[in-house]
């Protein structure tokens, strides 16, 4: 417990560990912050694995629904809405004596969100480990993959660094 | 519509754009995919939103439930899950005539998860973005910033050079 003083100070410490990462007023970002628009869009475990699938090169609605696990109402749900969201779009096939299907592929969109599924990726293999986990590595190298963050100037950026804005 | 011919040569293509990141074999990967691991835990636009909140340097359960717009039983309850899972810890304070409460801090394990929350922005702003998004800026040049995929050995690594294994 820390008296009224300690707590202060604590609390500027725990800003200065947090960075920089500070808006510049208090009012609240709703619909304007962009992490909330993301996470309406792939906030479920079912929408973010569809995604890890596709990027693995899943296109078949059974594959998808067997690989992440989930039934098929729940795979029709969450392909549907990442198709309006514009994540994937749809493309018919037909098999010799079958009907015409249709099958999801990633959208320029879609390829977008691999850097945020490697960056989750990697917090979960140093934060929720278990043996055997899959690693995404570097083909050549074969050196483990992981996320920096760098600006627009081409800076590798540091979490005190960082300044949210607008 | 593609006839099997086709077909084929689409899904060929599709796993060219795609990338590399194909697992070398086709097991679910179930609990031991990190990406599904780390959605265990932040897979909720709630829990997701929280994280930033932290980020941003929010401490007090009431700021959490204002700025994240959620009901006091749900901030409650995620609060609670993600002391758990390790991302925040509670540390009591007490302001003068006050009883003792408990703020929350982001923890190591918590800071790691910063850069997933700039790679779902950096997505969000260029894919679901809205009039007067806030964005995420280097301090001192002012510069965007985002996420590089970028290897142990010190490489940038590309889409198509990505490789699932284990």
């Amino acid at each position: 417990m820390y008296l009224p003083s300690q707590r202060r100070m604590l609390s500027s410490m725990t800003v200065q560990l947090s960075g920089r990462l500070a808006r510049s007023d208090r009012r609240s970002p709703g619909d304007f912050c962009p992490i909330d628009r993301a996470m309406q869009v792939v906030g479920t475990r079912s929408a973010m694995l569809i995604m890890r699938e596709a990027a693995y090169g899943t296109t078949r609605f059974d594959d998808f629904a067997t690989r992440v696990g989930i039934t098929d109402a729940i795979a029709a749900s969450r392909l549907r809405e990442l198709v309006d969201a514009g994540l994937l779009e749809r493309r018919p096939y037909r098999e010799e004596g079958q009907r015409t299907r249709q099958e999801y592929v990633l959208t320029d969109s879609g390829h977008d969100l691999i850097p945020a599924l490697v960056a989750l990726g990697a917090w979960g293999r140093k934060h929720a480990v278990r043996r055997g986990t899959p690693t995404v590595t570097h083909e050549g190298c074969g050196a483990t993959v992981d996320v920096v963050m760098h600006c627009a100037e081409g800076h590798t950026v540091d979490e005190d660094q960082l300044l949210v804005t607008g």
